[in-house]
């Protein structure tokens, strides 16, 4: 048996290395014009009278191009568009719009969360304020239309409908918070809006791109159930203690994560002591540890791992004829590592 | 010379009857019609499991459609329209969508400026709050985009380049708080940015709709030039005191109006006097009337109001030749009101 930390190692050189071959598949140089436009998209500032306003680019930069984001949507792309030989020219600007329309939802979801860390540093909104983040994501919104408005207005027109997605989504996990009875259906709900949902977009605005309407429901519900499959992948790691330092942040955060649900769904006798613990002003390190444990016990860990690996698997078949293009491999890769990184060691 | 109160009641009349003509010339079911679709965008909410995520629809009704709007863009629309003879359902649908991004703009200033009241009643984040406001916003904007999906895509793309530059003017006015040395160019790129490039907007989206391309500039400097006469008219109702209650309230708020701008710029005592009270972390009430009356004693009343006159003159030049048609006829009246509700009595 190997340890957790040859593990993780493995983990990552594997995550390196089917990255790599993704990249060398869509040509090496994709994630860096992609990162090119970005930067584009987001550089400078606005001249005199309007110069002070520059602070809502600034704010975008911080976020977006200095926080180490591991560019999963533009990956994403990048492999659909591989799927349907899409041109790469084309291809870097959605792959931009799906990067930019992730990053205005995190200035509104950090002003929404009242966040003060994102991926270890200081968010916009403490960093500058409230104010700040709020229309520096909708100018970042902007800035992702404005992106593809070359390209086929359904491309659009899809982005706008995602939004509304996006938003319905980050209410209902604020309504979720502190909530165990909630259904696992309204999880499911949550994590299409949020995650799956612009996955989704960036399937369906390739083969829009492509003008290959055939395509549009097998790229699309890849994309879908792949966020789905994300989601979980997330929720399972905090169960996990992939991150040590702050395992069962779910249970302190009172966010009802897939793996908690199912537990509450399975073990009345769970549901009734997460229940108490959320009802309370105050959660005691002890009892979210005992909590964790509890979840672990009912075999969640192995459940949730299940449920993630039949999510990708959905998501492979849902991409039809295309899982044997070029691209379309190099997303059952990605998938398969998703999945083979969270195995149980 | 007339009363104040007399004063009041004339203009609210004149403004009634031009409304009315302007309705019965662009036919009096339009605003009815365009009340109606924007009640059909907003209603209802959204199914299981995502229903209780309505309450974003919720604060939009709230905001937009309990809240007493005078509907000031869906009459320009209604206007611009009538003077390129455009068809009344699609107007409408522009109509709606000019409405529905000031709405989704409020619902986010709200949060920005951290208003409790909006036209005498609660603000949505009062009501629920900042996450409700924030999310309900960038919902209300989507439902704006959407219901002009079916017009020439160029209208999204003017909209979208809209929010851009509401959204900078949004955070332009942020810095401009308490700066009494702000330049009056910069005071025009905020009023453009905030009130006339959406007022412009409904005017090129009319010529686009038409393809009428060589209207497009015509309309939309029109409604840009009249955007920034309606905020002059704003700062100018603020000086007279035509809210009693509250006169002076740029002052008090440390808004640096079109006239306190004007003032610091032709007196450089005045401009020190507000300088020095801004600086201060209170304002008293008798300092503040005594820097308005200054400002009244500068002539800076009847200095705005020719500003604003010459506005809309110069809106109306923009209008070309469709200031001859029967909508152009209508601004025309409505421009004129707007200065002769503003001479002083």
């Amino acid at each position: 048996m190997i340890t957790e930390a040859q593990n993780k190692s493995t983990e990552a050189q594997s995550q390196e290395r089917l990255l790599q071959r993704g990249l060398s598949l869509s040509k090496e140089s994709f994630l860096a014009e992609v990162e090119a436009r970005l930067r584009k998209a987001l550089e400078g500032g606005f001249s005199a009278p309007m110069q002070e306003a520059s602070v809502l680019l600034e704010a975008a930069r911080h976020l977006c191009l200095e926080g180490g984001g591991k560019r999963v949507r533009p990956r994403l792309v990048g492999m659909f568009g591989e799927a349907l030989g899409a041109p790469e020219e084309a291809l870097a600007d959605i792959a931009v719009a799906g990067e930019l329309i992730h990053a205005a939802s995190l200035l509104h979801d950090d002003v929404v969360d009242e966040g003060t860390l994102r991926r270890g540093r200081p968010t916009a909104r403490s960093l500058w304020d409230n104010k700040v983040s709020v229309l520096s994501g909708d100018m970042v919104l902007s800035l992702a239309f404005l992106q593809v408005k070359r390209y086929p207005p359904m491309i659009t027109e899809r982005a706008v409908e995602l939004v509304a997605s996006m938003s319905r989504a980050a209410m209902m996990e604020i309504v979720a918070c502190g909530r165990p009875e909630m259904s696992i259906e309204a999880w499911w709900g949550i994590a299409m809006g949020k995650t799956g949902a612009l996955f989704g977009w960036c399937g369906e605005a390739v083969a829009l791109l492509m003008n290959q309407t055939d395509a549009i429901a097998n790229l699309r519900d890849c994309g879908l159930r792949l966020g789905v499959a994300f989601q979980m992948a997330d929720d399972l790691k905090d169960l996990r203690g992939d991150d040590p330092k702050d395992r069962f942040a779910d249970i302190r955060n009172r966010n009802p994560s897939f793996c908690l649900l199912t537990a509450s769904e399975r073990s009345p006798a769970f549901r009734q002591a997460l229940s108490l613990a959320w009802s309370k002003e105050r959660l005691e390190e002890p009892q979210i540890q005992q909590l964790g444990e509890s979840v672990l016990a009912l075999g969640i860990a192995e459940h949730t791992y299940q449920a993630l690996c039949r999510e990708v698997d959905l998501a492979m078949a849902a991409l039809g004829p295309y899982l044997y293009a070029p691209g379309g491999r190099d997303i059952a890769a990605w998938g398969e590592w998703l999945c083979k990184g969270l195995r149980q060691a």
